[in-house]
């Protein structure tokens, strides 16, 4: 176990204290010897109502120093398995958002020339689509398990096709991900039309509604998506307002009526055997919740995927 | 669909932006042509707790420029159907309840001359009963959807007989409301005996208290009361704090063991059908949820009330 | 129901004045009399993350003045039958966790040499070390209802062995329990290992882990534990953390995934006939939610206890 | 000066522990024996902005156990002269204020029937209408030293005759106070005319303008009206938003530049030598600066009034 | 008086109540017959630290509610005077600054095209630049009076030539202010050289560090700036961080050791008998002060730069 | 310059983005070649009232993104003269303040072997004992530069000798500091009497009453006080509640009627030229302060103090 990289303990160094990476991983200089790479991407200029995802990465970090390493409901000991570190923030540029979608894409090509698998902390939704360029031009197209309030499949939103609501159209249109094997769970609300959502089930998005989830456990569901992926690389998108706004205040554009955190975490944990290429976990807030709790949450979301990886055991 | 008022898009304009009227409807200055009339009764002097809800109409208005016009789930296009607009507020008197109960009724008269369904934005839930005498010397006695943590059944309060936990009793004695129409649903909480509750049952109430309903969805149970009430006029009061707090934190008499938010949009949902005369959405306390959230959610429940308003058509 | 101390109506005097003490009961100078003693143990130097715990039973005290004497829904009526005090608080010092549970357990011996019932107001989980040792002074080893995020046993903390996470080890190591009749409900999280649980088990702690309990209802659990129990004396403590953040986003070390208030209360209500001999409630930290609304919960929690302690009649 | 009642020590007992009575004084059941008698008048319906003032004398209290009973400054050692004790709370009734003001005047009375002089914890500004009916009917006009933002001289405001915008024109027609011995100190801002300033100047009202203040220390001031004043009685009614909203952001009304704490403090040490027969400190509301620091500023204030008492000494 | 639109009385409607525009004025639909026209930017796409501006029009207007027409200090009466109206919000581009700052300069094109003066609420800095392009269209290079923490000069930032941090070089560079008849006032803090300051002295411009201005009263200072203006035609920018974060916390890069608003109030006050074209308050952000007393402040100063608007009468 | 560490800048990285060190410094991991280290000591154990101050360094880290390296008031550019480096923070025992105390003092023994200046960042007051201690070890009694509202010269607090309020008595007792070069600046508030303070003047200690300091500037003082001390060893101990609550809110003990934030800074300009051999800046609560002025406050003081550093250069 001592050959990967490990958390900090709260026992070793108080949890107030000490660096502020994810989990207070060491800070990766290069992605030599990685498996897996936390890396922020400090961003709200993608976004269409409350900003301040900017700060994101910074309060996820901060409050993942609650974190252990080992999952006391799955098992799962995901750093006895795989070499994680925090490689810091892409170095987007905050007054243009084509240029900062750009800087992704290039950026995640580089961290995609290795084998490590990049965990995303947002920054707003915006963000997905660069990485999903990054990752399809490794893997293909990818199968996409993207848990959001909002379909984000808008055409255009004042005349821009990047934005935080455009992502998964673009994602279609740009083949980066398999139309049949993208599952949008969680989504809800108001709209302009059902075609809102339902033009994308005709391009072969599978949608689960917030309404058709509600009192339900979600294993089932996970498992049965599990099984339709099978094989094929996956990437899992994760909007933290696909959680109810009791379960995450701090967000942009929330939306009544969403998951749980149970719910959250029965759909993670049945994503276990998936060739998960990577995670993302955006749209947190922090000047909408200064408690720290809806970061504490992404904190804790990004640590459950991660103990889905490919390799990761159980003890 | 040109034909009636429109909420602003948030395609159009940035959410953040434009008018505050609710939904960014158009500002009414008659109420001729209108079906819908969204209006604030800004007051708090009715409360016997924590005080803000004087502010309530302003966030609800505010947070309610997340909202689109159509409704994902249930295929409800209000905007279609009912021509809707913003009336402002009440002129009330904010140094005198009395006066300002006298107001609201008044005011509720001059509305009630036409044909349009009366929206009320809150204000603490003593605005309901000026509400019902001018909806009662309309209609008649109505059934009524009571939703509410509390009965607000108390004989009087510091000797006052006209506060926010004195109207049904009002009501009742009145001859307001038909009483055995009348569901009371989620009340819960501390009391002062039995009788808090048995004696409105005792008048003919139909009280659904919030234990009893915990983990249960409430389609059937909403669909019960519809068929109950049957063509009857009904008035739907919606008080915020029927909401459990983690999903309504922002209000004046929080009590624990509320209703859920996917409760609330099916209770609501199930009332389709009925012939609905007035809503009212209460008890929102800005201070003390600074994130807009608590109104966010008054917001959706208001709109959630208009797309099951007679005339609505589902597309 | 003369003779019995009364919590002061708030048709009386307006809730958000009057007496700071617990549900706005008299100030007891003395234990003399009493039947229930509700106390504050206001510390926060016990805890490993966020502090604030200080200002517990300030917070908790304030917002009991929201309840009123009567339990709706079980139809308890505490103040009929028990006759209950504010003892104000104990004196810790806020600079030696050591000497603070010293004077805690020293405290709790003048205390309990008589038969009133302590009802603590934490403060973080440390203080129930010195409470079990004077419990089990006068008791024997008693029965334990732990609900909890956390299994807080740990062996030290950075050497510390008397700290908010190391209590029930100590407890179990020094006899003050009966460990085949201990229940920790709620645990939940992340860990350093199963072992962080199993030992426990091994000890004979009976463990109720969050996730086996999403979506249930607590009733049957409870009556279940309650049959184990069966006569023997029994203390329970109740670390508000047990809660999703959801609902008690104002405290120390949260954790996702928790119980709900409606469990909760279920869960409570079930202990009812056992032999309670004591119970707290800690691990409220005011900085994080200035609502005011987990203290609010928690002050409904331990009236809720108190409606469930021997003796009390139901009407 | 054990004869005399003394705050509890900070040293004795933890600030954030004990009793929740002004300074943590003891809670007097009479004004017996007592030369100064703290009070909360908790009520904010006389307010026209901005609600929340009826939880100010409950923030003040709890903030107040930080004074300790010695002024560095002045050497002033109030607890070694007077007898002080917190008598609680008046029993306004909250749906009322005409009643409420009632109330005031009544139970000023039963306390001017002594010799103690009142320390009021406000509330709206509308309470010290009553107070000073209470005051005239004992002592006849008295001098007012009055700061404040508003020089609170409305005729009327929604016809309503006694709010907190109208307490110095009724105070002053009633014959309550000695115009020309009536000083109103930091007015500024916006208003209708300058006849809202000038009409009191009319009466005789000395008008000190926060802009004429500003840089200024106000010993010189301070000392003037102070031998204006002579040996008659005074009444001090301290608004709390007569400071900057920078020392004072918790309040109802605030205006831009407004004093500061040194003046605040150079003003109230100049009436050393006065016979003030009573004072008060009005509207601050704990909603708005939930850090406590505005309640803070307001029991610094009331304690430096008290050190300003006749009878006090220094040591 | 009557012929002009005025500010909804406080006294008419509660100040919590009614339409949200500045100062309650009508809302305009076009500009005929205005003399002023305040409106909203809301933007925070061009800001480098905290983002959050994009609502501050909504806070600024709806704190505005408090200010009454009437200058108590100075006699202005601007309503008596001049035709004011709000004509709300700029359609921005939330997604590319670029395409808002060309929608800003052709919407102030269109403004100009009549004679009315704009009063924009920000929004951060950025929105000031093509506001002084479609100024200096209309006028020529105009004086600049430029109250901030901040010099706005950089070349560029991120390789970005407009942002929030280049405003006035690229005002300079493209002729759109007179150099030596732009006074900064304000600056202070951090930077890269003193060349960050003294390049653009190099230009002309005045420079009034904050620290030279600590303790000062600034009348004389502006006075000497209205002279050295002359008849000129002048633009009026003033960020918010001017003031420092005492007074205004809610900013998106504040800096210590501000002006306080005395000062600010002086230096406006001083401008009048100016030729002044237009105005604008930047920099407020929401979320970063929700007491609403920075946008209060805020309002503030856009009200008393109304009342040195060449036309105002004193009465 | 390129040779001595450099913040990122702003214009390189976003400013919400990049590691969590002060000022953006590479994370130092061991002293060699450092002339400067800032550290951390995450503590509110040692504290009376509020607690909280354990998340003051990452606060005041996080705020510190927006300083830049070259200080504009008075051209000093600390980074061109001094390496400097962030080598995190003190493993502090939170659960004991006995054994944190010694482990301060043993890690400022070891960052005391080189020549490295400390620069921490508390935590509560309590930290400056030990690290007086070892700072005498090296320079023996040095000067010291105390600014706080409060002097911090009990003898004990709840039997306890080592705290937050006894901290310089301890240090005077000890032989750690020049008793009459020792200088107590912005003191105030209550007591239990002169003796708090006039005690320590007759040990040497020179007072400066923040009620002395009101609305002068304090370059003078500074200078005075910089030539008493000579070219003796200096320590510079700065407690941000010296400052007025209006600047600095996020504090445990704040205090009424202190220090500016002009004057914190023209005091710390007149200590160029000393010998200074360490500084901290303690007393940061970050939950009482959630828009980090506070912090930001304390990040630019720390700043200000290496401007002041011996060595430092301007340009
Ligand atoms: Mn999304
Ligand atoms: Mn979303
Ligand atoms: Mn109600
Ligand atoms: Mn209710
Ligand atoms: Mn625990
Ligand atoms: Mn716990
Ligand atoms: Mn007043
Ligand atoms: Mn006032
Ligand atoms: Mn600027
Ligand atoms: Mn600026
Ligand atoms: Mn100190
Ligand atoms: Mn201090």
């Amino acid at each position: 176990m001592a050959e990967f990289n490990q958390p900090i303990s709260g026992n070793d160094l108080a949890r107030f204290s000490g660096p502020s990476t994810f989990m207070r991983l060491p800070q990766a200089t290069s992605l030599e010897g990685l498996d897996v790479a936390f890396l922020g991407v400090p961003m709200d200029i993608g976004t269409s109502w409350r900003s301040g995802t900017r700060f994101g990465p910074k309060q996820i970090r901060s409050e993942s120093a609650m974190l252990r390493p080992y999952n006391m409901a799955t098992g799962a000991a995901p750093f006895d398995s795989l070499n994680a570190g925090d490689i810091g923030d892409l170095a987007i540029n905050t007054f243009s958002l084509k240029e900062s979608l750009r800087i992704i894409e290039e950026s995640y090509q580089a961290i995609l020339s290795g084998s490590v698998i990049p965990m995303a902390m947002g920054g707003d939704h915006s963000i997905t689509l660069p990485i999903l360029r990054a990752i399809a031009a490794k893997y293909g197209p990818v199968a996409l398990v993207h848990v959001d309030a909002h379909a984000d499949v808008n055409d255009d939103m004042f005349g821009e096709r990047e934005t935080h609501g455009t992502v998964f159209r673009r994602a279609y249109e740009e083949g980066l991900i398999v139309a049949d094997k993208t599952y949008q769970i969680g989504i809800r609300g108001t709209g302009y039309g059902a075609n809102d959502f339902t033009e994308a089930q005709g391009w072969g998005f599978q949608q689960f509604p917030a309404q058709e989830l509600w009192g339900r456990q979600l294993h089932n569901m996970g498992a049965e998506i599990r099984r339709d992926i099978g094989a094929r690389p996956v990437y899992i998108t994760y909007d933290i307002d696909s959680l109810d706004p009791a379960y995450a205040p701090g967000t942009g554009t929330p939306e009544i009526g969403g998951l749980t955190t149970p719910q959250a975490l029965e759909l993670i944990r049945a994503m276990k055997g998936l060739n998960i290429v990577g995670c993302d976990l955006v749209e947190v807030s922090p000047p909408y919740d200064t408690s720290g709790n809806t970061a504490l949450t992404a904190a804790n979301l990004l640590y459950e995927m991660m103990c889905v990886l490919p390799g990761v055991k159980s003890r």
